[in-house]
């Protein structure tokens, strides 16, 4: 009883929050700080009168409207790309893991993207430019609520050069929910609806925009020479300690390591998992293309192959490693694998070269197979290999920016020593929190269904529905 | 068999007309009243030049070309978008529906998009401009047929600015073929294909353009500044309202309400309805971010915001009330939820304020449950929902032009009074047209399958074929 | 044990060749062939500055930048838009045939698309400028290594006006996974997953590179005024002759033809299938729109028309077809049509006129459903009806230009007699590369699966995984 009061203490808080700010919003944001770094990407000569404008009238009248124009279209499809990595998380988790629990998982995703991008909107996105507290973090506020001064629709600062206000909170909004989306495939299964819905929503809310604000936000580690271009350590990494941490709380599922030894708990569909992880890739291409920030050609071209190959060649790697190490070729390791290219080029696919990402993927599938069956050996119970594929691999990628980024990383001060305390810096914190937060929702509201609902399913015993009424299941054993 | 023989006649008159159109089609359109409102949208240095061309190659010359070569591809990809809609439609309807029935609704879904766009381009597109009956209605004509008269690939008139005929026509087409939809879902499980190939072959070509003459066309209710940016009213009301009519005439699925009695018929994929949802968001850019008409960057992203923050905040509002009215986090419900806040805030995307979308969306959601629950309880059976998606939060979209559209809106000229009046006279239009279309081909060609078809399913029933013949179907009770 | 042995040895000589290439990639592209096609399609006036700057830097400071920058862009949409044709094949492949083969389908795509990619960046791109063996064909060799000699991040040479060198390569490598896949469908459920994925590699690597040099290189069909605008022959008859050959040395699936009879079996989830074809046809708009080659407003959007047109068509034709031969609407055949209609519009969708479209998908439609009855009755086992849809609707589609290309064609050079040469010669050509390929593979590795493993299914034989382990299998007969 006294649990349920408090979630829906808190559910009225955070509506109660959103009806003041849709009232009260002004327009706080803190965004100067990225100004330097959206120029040095753009040609120059497009960006002079962009500076300068007065209204948006007046700068849509110069001839460096066009390219502003291309890259904000940009940014917005790419932001539409990186939606649909939702629907590409939900089935891969979904297909991973039993169909009992298909309903729970679907409603967890759904959830996440919703909450994610309303609390990203009251507070996350003006928190992500440190300042407030000594440069480590800042506090948020809701963005802006329409209507400039001059009386337009949007609103424009003088400090975006490629795209406007709210193109930049859409596209860092998508990306916001993804990294608490992570974190929902590694608890799967035996995690209590409305602990993980407090827990998501608080770390998507408050944790995620610190990390963020360290390097894109222009903080500690962007003044260092850390370079994490679309976020393999600030999304990836982020998410995939984070859920190592709710892991380790929560415990393996009931029946999944007996007797010392693994029990294997299979996935219900393997077409669904085949569909997530393509449109996962399918909606990288908004996440490391429009991570230019601009739709300067060579710029999106060149991170468009970069991706596509390590993305095929992390695919390749897992699944000859697991044909390898587990005698069959696997498609879920190959799946995986390929998530696992992606995230391992996605720190460094402006300045990795062609066959550098082909390097760096393979061996991200590689790394992705071992990572999986280590954390398995020791009792970490991850149902679709998310710790492996976002966290280590999200290790390795940024790490691979000094390895194989040449001459361009290295122009751009980039150096392994700060690769590491970079990515280290961001999963330890990520871990660090996530601990204490689901500690804390454990304690208060606990986290873990019984035994008996772990048995009969999250389906019925969460959301009294089944996912499949219509079919006849199987008999195990 | 006079029944099939009627329907055979209709589809062989279809072809013909499509055939004498393939060889003999002019170029009709009527097209010169909207370009007052696309001018409107586009920086007005921007346009000068287009409007004043004697060729595509004397235009493309110009500086505005730019401007235009964008615009024009971001419709086309908008297109695309809400192509990408229908894979929705067909996934949330098949997978909220029974096992038995889902080759019938996926057959309905794939013919309505095919049938639909053909005969927008044999009748409707040219029929949305009115003028030839008092400014009410329109008759059609093909469109034309390629090349125009300086020999150039495509057919340019100046009275486009910041797309090509082309673009325009694939971009309604789309939209078209979206409304006709609609109506699939609320009858499915008993309807009989043919009737309802006839009867929705019929209200894409004739009926749906008429309404949409009436603003898109510059018809009556735009001349009162009735507001409908990308159609809450003009595509959703008019597919809600036309389901509602439908299902009325077809009679509720046998075993639904029985004894006073609602009895739950279980949809038989939460997947595919989750799918089918993310589908339809992302296709929701397209669908709202493709109505600013142009790349406006300050438009369109702010219509991304305004629609992405409404259907997260549907979705939370579907899911919470469905927490409390129904004890459990329904996962359909926050389905539903989503879409319904899509709904509610297509009308107004580009007036109302970021916050005051996300009040649009939540008290969406909260209707759409309160809706389902209603129509269930006056025995209106709809499977899916579409009359409270579409129909009630189509309505509710409309009007929070009015409530939530602020100065931008009240600037417009837009009044609740008007909004009222446009939604309601789209609505009965839609509903009393359908009536009789539905009315007639029940009467002719009938619309329900038999008792024993409806009980061993339609697809083995209509189309001789199962949708999962691997799957041992569960036993029910 | 030996084919184990030799089916490692040439996975490890791929990897090492990738390795190779990653460290010592010198750029050889030979690509001024395409230049004078690329120009005539953009308005001259945005080219004349680009040909003639000297670095990056300096092109981009000129007013054509603008249209460089939108094409250029829209060729990477495009590129992603074809990438999601890969989620379309994997699920109509799996979506039509049996669950026991699921896993193993989706493996066989998921290699190709990432191995696909691979060699084509190694050996295939750079080998499809034909001239070192007589204008016939030429040697390939790996892409280049990214930093060009100004130091700027991508490789620009001035013979790119509407895209980079990147943009090529990546729009380009979408297509040649393409190609592959098409194969894998026809030979499903009986073929050993290693021998497959050697001849898929080897098509895909050097055959599909030859056959495109011809025409898309400037070879020798290009210069007899043969057009095959986005490749109904080049991609699909390649594909579909491929199949073809190799469908008749690997033999039908065991219990299909019995005693004279033919007996039908049944795909396993029709959701699935449909999900397939509305992803092909989404990621048609880039297939088709892409190979514009530029964002030319006219261009893009007359060819958005003429795809969209006639795969609706085309999915009419073959569900009335069906209708009418089978007696019942059949859900599969008008997915097919609709594959059928795209497919035919492919080679001619710049020039055929709406209406012309109608035509030509319509009729592919008709075609692809006798097509696959008649392939039937000669026992040609063809699970998914790969060989009509992408073979023969690719030779016709190849003829249409011809026939409905009007004066566009014309003027360009078409005539009937080298449409009708070049999908002959492309598909000879393709038929005995594969049958010699799969004759090599056969002889050496096997091609076929035992009998108790096609039995029992592959997903458990080949992967030690099935697809659905929660659902029980319906008994049949």
């Amino acid at each position: 009883m006294i649990t349920k009061l408090r979630f829906w203490k808190f559910l009225l808080l955070m509506l109660g929050l959103a009806f003041y700010a849709g009232t009260n919003a002004m327009a706080q944001e803190e965004v100067t700080e990225t100004v330097a770094e959206v120029v040095a990407e753009i040609p120059a000569d497009k960006l002079d009168e962009g500076l300068a404008y007065e209204s948006y009238d007046a700068f849509m009248a110069t001839p460096a409207a066009d390219f502003f124009t291309i890259s904000n279209l940009w940014l917005l499809i790419a932001a539409g790309l990186v939606f649909i990595m939702h629907l590409g998380f939900s089935t891969v988790e979904t297909g991973l893991t039993q169909s009992k629990n298909t309903v729970n998982i679907l409603f967890k995703n759904v959830f996440i993207v919703c909450m994610g991008v309303i609390v990203y909107a009251l507070w996350g996105f003006n928190s992500m430019y440190p300042g407030d507290f000594n440069g480590f973090f800042a506090m948020g506020s809701p963005i802006a609520n329409g209507f400039d001064s001059a009386g337009t629709v949007g609103n424009m600062t003088d400090s975006y050069a490629a795209y406007t206000y709210w193109t930049d909170f859409i596209f860092q909004a998508m990306f916001a929910a993804t990294a608490a989306t992570i974190v929902s495939g590694a608890v799967a299964e035996r995690i209590k609806l409305a602990g993980f819905m407090v827990y998501a929503t608080i770390l998507v809310c408050f944790v995620y925009p610190i990390t963020g604000s360290w390097e894109w936000g222009g903080g500690w580690l962007d003044a260092h020479g850390f370079a994490d271009f679309a976020g393999s350590s600030l999304v990836h990494a982020f998410g995939g300690y984070s859920a190592l941490a709710a892991v380790i709380l929560l415990g393996a599922r009931k029946g999944k390591y007996v007797d010392g030894k693994i029990k294997p708990i299979l996935g219900h569909s393997m077409p669904l998992a085949t569909i997530g992880v393509f449109m996962l890739f399918f909606g990288w291409f908004g996440f490391n293309g429009g991570s230019v920030l601009s739709a300067d050609p060579q710029g999106v071209s060149f991170v468009f192959v970069t991706t596509t190959l390590a993305g095929c060649a992390g695919g390749l790697g897992g699944m000859f490693t697991s044909w390898i190490l587990l005698k069959k070729p696997d498609l879920s390791m190959g799946l995986n694998g390929i998530l696992a290219g992606l995230v391992g080029i996605t720190a460094g696919a402006d300045v990795v070269s062609p066959w550098g990402s082909v390097v760096v993927g393979i061996l991200a599938g590689i790394i992705v197979v071992i990572a999986v069956l280590f954390f398995d050996k020791i009792k970490i119970d991850d149902p679709v290999g998310a710790i492996s594929v976002h966290g280590i691999c999200g290790n390795w990628g940024t790490l691979c920016v000094a390895l194989f980024g040449g001459a361009a990383a290295a122009d751009a001060g980039v150096t392994l020593t700060w690769q590491f305390i970079g990515t280290a810096a961001v999963s330890i914190f990520a871990f660090i929190c996530s601990f204490i937060i689901f500690g804390i929702v454990k304690a208060v509201m606990g986290v873990r269904v019984s035994e008996e609902e772990e048995f009969g399913g999250l389906d019925v015993g969460e959301h009294g529905q089944e996912a499949y009424p219509d079919f006849a299941v199987a008999s195990k054993g």
